[in-house]
């Protein structure tokens, strides 16, 4: 499916940067979920990084209209549909850009692509605020996980070369995680990582960094064989968030270099219950989860909008023009794409489990 | 869907490691292509690494027997089904193991997936050797491409710690590779990388690596926004493959650590065509070709089956077991991989272009 | 998928009866379809019956609001949205009857499946109102269909015990029928049909009949073995429609009674082009198009919604419970189904075309 | 998909009448499910008609090979294969006939749906003949059904005019019908239409006819609103068997002339259990299933094969062309399709069943 992901729970993205509305559809999901307005807001003022303040001038209030599946509060079972309008558009700043390819966007790939029919205006259906609509259809997945005892986080693990600490105690840091608006364990490289996002916009360039996810109390034994591995789905839908051009799991390139001695898992039985002592297969052997914490990290490109001068085409003319780019631009992203990928991996587990456990099991 | 990947153009593997038969079924190819049956052979052997002699004793003759949908030396455009029979099996190995959880692989994660009804001898249906039927499908995927100018070749750049040279004149790179047993670029490296692996076998241990594939002569314009990105399709069917934890593009998770003005490959008019001077992107943006060529690294973890001494546990009787593992294994299966990832590639893309250009385009 | 219809080109449906909204998400219509909004308005009032006034007295707007995926008029590849507002909901009609399974209707149907959680009123999401999204979506469908020379349309062949005429020139029938509200072909019929109708609503009761849809101007050779017929397609998309409960192609049940030398079509060669001289098998054979028109046909079942007193159970207390329903009801919904057949018949070829030709042959 | 079918449990049919083998793939079934060859043999048996002897002289063996999926007797729960060889082929008959066009056979779809690369002998891909691998595992879904509780069956209401009895008891029908050969419950009628099928052999004719389907104690709740109807899905993949070109549920077109008084089936409690008093609408409402048995009846055309001269074409040459087919044929196939129809409700109710409830459900 193009703009739809998952099989018993799917989400549907739409929407255009300038357009009139952006949003998504969430299809499957539980009945009697609990559909709390004030977290979703929570989730979209993660996205749009409202506390942050390193972040884009553009002051969406993004707020989501629930405008069907939800009855007295709760999931109802079918199809939910959240809607955010575009208040604040300025589309002049994107006129005189319609044939211009900015490096690292999708510009030229959307015209090879639409054949010139695209809505060329903010990067179109390719921006990055289309992933507001998976933020909203993410909050009712992570709802739904938490009723069963599931939980996500994730931390910037690197920013502009600057390393947080390790994942210690999960169940400790993904809490910590969950209330921050900027997530990073250690408050000395938060600091760092804050002040070198600055910088990057004094030079009007831009930094991308590492995105590490867990994810507590998955039961053993979901995914599936082949192709639905739980690998396999999440990399699939974590793809689709632009910037994001990596993943791997647990140990994952580190293990290329490795010996098997080393990279394998040693299992064990603690407290009557089968473990492993360590976690270099994050969670995930021959594509279905062994009970242990899911570990998930995705490389996250550097925003390509940057105000420096850059060598480029007029694809419209097919000829060189160089581009100095304008108006309200984000010197990262990263930690704002972190509450993107906790919602896009909620997503994609509860579509697992459906198909393992059927569609009411989310239920509670 | 479980065990079948593609929408348009969709592969289907079935099989157990000592079953009789495993195989797979290929759909929705264009009538027309050629199956050329030595090609095929020739592909297989490539997996089972029959002229290198690094890997197990196993000498499977990995013939297939294609039982439907090709007609006069022609797909029809009807499911073409390969079989290959397992013919030396030595099910008694593994007999004593029911329920031994070897560490790195999926007998744990098959008993809480399957309830104890799967079949336990060799990794049952989790055997890399189910990758034989994904060879068989690829070699057909892979001549579709070749007759749209398309050519796809796969380089182990790192193994055991030993890189290769980087890729140089693509086209001169892949042709080099697909002649190639062990597909290394460097004859130094190479050399190294065998004495590595020769090295680990004797510890009793095992190494992995890193898969670099290239595709070149792909259309600007292909894939999908959002979830049915190149990304995401090729990640997903990759992720299927044992041993692989980890897959970039372009410079993957480098870009993590890069600034936007280095990162954003900028565009340029070549020859009357758009071209970008660097690719850091590998070929996409916003999940779309851009008509530069795909650049894919999968991280290869060493391969679990080892003779050291492991602790694990007996799940049948959930208690601590130690375990030493006897029998036929490799010590690396990364230069048997790389033709599995070549043809889960092919077929991917396969899929792809035909969503964009229909059934029949890849048919001449 | 529960709510999403179509592979390469699919349609999402959302919304309750007396939610805020319902709509529909058109994903994957090829890029450069013209997008009428007079003509959706026209497809909607049809739909609506407005014209006609055999219907209910709920004076829905049925205004589309298209907020995605169309640029300066014209579809842009990427996700259509519709969205039509409930302004006229009087949710109190229906307060008391939570728990009141109406016979004919989802309402016990709905408890079973969604656990007490939909929203019950005016049949929540099972309500026919949630056509409306399908017209919207179907009428950029038709759009595209009619640019490519494929015409749709369909008469009411039965209603109420009385016939309409056969198609006679199709084309000149199709264009007839795409200009009425009431589609009849026989002046006559049409008089007594709306009689009948008028007579059912006297008594307090309801009536059903049958559509017959023709399509023009397909290709032969569209559609696939086994699975993706074109009848199971058309079929799977028009049993979605509440009230169908027959689906016949060509000669349909007739062909139970007739010996094979009467229902085979004879081939013939006419004017250099292959044609068959009846029309038994509807122009599908194999489940493939064999370039003939499609003829198609459905059974309706009267609304369920009558103004006689039934018997019924309370489904909260599981206790008999007569009933009398009061409120807007509709003595036939037959002459409004119409252009759901239209519109559902639309999407679902385009979707088989988009299979065969690729996602753009649409665009001209 | 083309020759794929459902979402959670998917079946893929692959093979040509002539070719090597047809067959079968059947993914996501429940582990654990009994594999009762004889069962399979004798499903097989009755699609064979091979104890009716109305039908085809060829005497193919039909013996199913199970090559994956299957440990110590039951399902494991990974894909399960099914082999049937072609043993007795007579290639020769066809060889004359590649480019005639076979009225009311896919010849002619054949080749414009595929470029001239089918396999044109016996109908290729086409042929009736495929059913087998439908039927062998269709056997698995009824066994799985089976131990749920859930029983399926067929009579053939209808043959060459004579009509079967209507279902009475289900119960004891449906026991009845499952033990018979040629599946009429009246043996006045059964006489009547063996007569008729012999008569139009004799005149080289054929005839069609009606099955009514039954399937008991499926729960209530089952089925998905809007496009995953329990309708829907049926007909989806009823359509898919040949010479199927009608089916309807419950009282179907005979809805068409009722009034909504007598068409909507009144609810009562019965026994503290909630049921209609009729069954006009097959067990289904909006979509889903009420608790009561499912009614389905599928058209059946009368076999294309008939040894009088047709007129038809010769599509490589573009001129007209009388045929007189020689070979064996079925003057019927209505008591062999009967099989089929089972085994495909049996594998739609699976899936529907298992997106519902989960993939383990059925294991019991």
């Amino acid at each position: 499916m193009k703009n739809t992901f998952g099989n018993n729970i799917s989400v549907t993205l739409f929407g255009e940067s300038h357009g009139e509305m952006i949003g998504a559809v969430l299809d499957g999901m539980a009945p009697g979920i609990p559909v709390d307005e004030a977290y979703i807001a929570h989730q979209m003022n993660l996205r749009r990084s409202a506390n942050v303040m390193l972040s884009t001038a553009r002051a969406e209030p993004d707020h989501v209209r629930i405008v069907s599946g939800v009855f007295e509060g709760k999931t109802t079972g079918t199809p939910i549909t959240f809607l955010i309008e575009n208040t604040n558009t300025r589309s002049k700043d994107y006129s005189a850009m319609r044939y211009i390819a900015r490096p690292g966007h999708a510009d030229y790939t959307a015209e090879m692509k639409y054949c010139g029919f695209q809505d060329p205006r903010g990067g179109g259906h390719f921006s990055g605020r289309i992933t507001a609509g998976l933020v909203a259809a993410g909050a009712v997945a992570l709802t739904a996980l938490k009723g069963k005892g599931i939980t996500v986080g994730t931390h910037i693990a690197a920013c502009a070369g600057i390393r947080d600490r390790a994942f210690e105690d999960l169940t400790a840091d993904l809490s910590t995680l969950n209330e921050k608006d900027f997530a990073v364990l250690d408050p000395a490289a938060e600091e760092e990582m804050k002040a070198a996002i600055t910088a990057a916009k004094m030079e009007g360039d831009s930094v991308g960094g590492v995105l590490e996810t867990a994810v507590l109390g998955l039961p053993a034994g979901v995914g599936e064989p082949w192709f639905d591995t739980v690998e396999g789905v999440l990399a699939h839908i974590l793809f689709g968030i632009p910037a994001i051009k990596g993943v791997e799991f647990g140990a994952g390139f580190a293990l290329a270099h490795q010996k098997g001695s080393k990279s394998n898992d040693p299992f064990r039985v603690e407290n009557g219950k089968i473990v492993t002592s360590t976690n270099n297969c994050g969670g995930i052997l021959g594509g279905i989860t062994n009970g242990m914490p899911l570990l998930i990290r995705c490389a996250v490109k550097p925003t390509p909008s940057i105000y420096k001068e850059q060598e480029t085409v007029d694809f419209g003319k097919c000829e060189n023009s160089p581009l100095v780019i304008h108006g309200r631009h984000d010197p990262a992203i990263i930690h704002r794409a972190r509450v993107v990928v906790d919602s896009a991996v909620a997503l994609a587990l509860c579509d697992l489990l459906a198909t393992k456990y059927g569609t009411d099991w989310l239920m509670g």
